[in-house]
């Protein structure tokens, strides 16, 4: 039997975007399973115009719209949240509520596994020139992706979504591809290739076909490194730095 | 009339997880004004295996899948590319292939608006355990949304195709409203506010009530370099070593 590991709420006004990104492969098989329960709603049920206008102009001018924040206020307190109130201590009793938006902390895989242990997750998406900053003060953690714009809060929920997903308990088969994923040991993954061994030319490396494992994890190991010294020279800075001298 | 300003192929063994990603907002309604036509194709369609099969084990061991490369180079040959040719300047001409993966460019705006020009864009999306490294020799650019590992290729071409779509002319209306976005001028946002002026004891700044223009832009930008430098003090250095001192 499998036990529900986590809920996850979505808050939008575009529930439509995500009709098809979280019903296939292991994010669709992990719902399938119910090890992750996902629930998209549209903050314009939340509306009480008669319109059911979510959105207004901002204050001082310019251009853009900006979500109200009622509909979204009352869209958050529906979920049992009334103000800020959870910390990364507090996983397991209330829910934490992340607003995606450019102007937050910057995703990684520290993140990632802090998130990935909450029983609770709601996301609230964004859109336009963004929501009423009086909501921020019913937010957890504001959740950048990278810094560049979007239209929305939308494929940013996906993609913390599918990255905490794949953390969960059952979710991706075997623990060691989560270990051996890029940046989980600060590298860049390693060249794979599959038959055939030549293809149109190409040949694989023969130390993979030499069936010498010793060998094979060695030659891994240094494509990695070599691969990220010559990609991404900031990330080894940033390994090395995390490593303490011996003896210290 | 509306002239058709990019094409973009998404060659992917997860089809359905696009089915509403670009069907709303404002990537919906430039698909549907014809300014940007987005095609999606199961690589499956490619196999020439009797099973549809497109994976296979990797060389050398260990766990998980890898995308064989045959049905992988032959749905990006269906697209008009026999190898690696474009170059940035080359937008025009010809196709850019894209493969997204967390080995590749790290996304931002500079790139954003060089691919922005291109009128005709190719992702691949790996899944897995990625793509047969072979297929890299029919890859123009490497592409990663950030330092985190995602299930799949997928969601991050979201995240470029969105990226992208919003800079195309005639999508986003006002022009204005880019160049206020987050990062645009190497800073975050400010905060907005809209109706009401008071929302649950929470008062809107009295500047933005006061109708005067030149201060509330002197406030806006103000917070919006607080907030730089609270948050994201690595934004500030990055912007002034991008300035040259004057008299230089």
């Amino acid at each position: 039997m499998v036990i529900l590991y986590m809920k996850i709420d979505i808050l939008t006004v575009f529930p439509k975007m995500f009709q098809g990104s979280f019903t296939e492969s292991l994010i669709g098989k992990a719902t399938k399973n119910s090890i992750l329960q996902i629930k998209v709603t549209d903050i314009r049920s939340f509306s009480k115009d008669k319109h059911k206008k979510v959105d207004d102009k901002p204050f001082g001018g310019g251009v853009g719209m900006v979500l109200k924040p009622e509909p979204l206020y009352d869209a958050i307190k529906s979920l049992g949240v009334k103000k800020k109130n959870s910390s990364y201590k507090n996983f397991y009793a209330k829910p934490f509520v992340i607003y995606m938006s450019p102007q937050g902390k910057t995703l990684n895989n520290v993140l990632i596994k802090k998130l990935s242990k909450f029983k609770h997750l709601i996301f609230v998406c964004g859109h336009y020139e963004g929501i009423d900053e009086r909501i921020i003060n019913y937010v957890d953690e504001e959740i950048s992706i990278g810094d560049y714009v979007l239209t929305g809060g939308e494929i940013p929920t996906m993609v913390v979504v599918d990255s905490i997903a794949r953390m969960l308990p059952g979710v991706v088969k075997e623990e060691s591809s989560v270990e051996n994923d890029s940046f989980y040991n600060g590298f860049l993954d390693y060249p794979h290739y599959t038959r055939p061994a030549v293809f149109r030319g190409h040949k694989v490396p023969d130390v993979l076909l030499s069936g010498d494992h010793k060998k094979i994890d060695l030659w891994r190991k240094n494509e990695a490194y070599e691969r990220t010294k010559k990609r991404r020279p900031d990330l080894l800075k940033r390994f090395r730095s995390s490593i303490k001298p011996e003896g210290r």
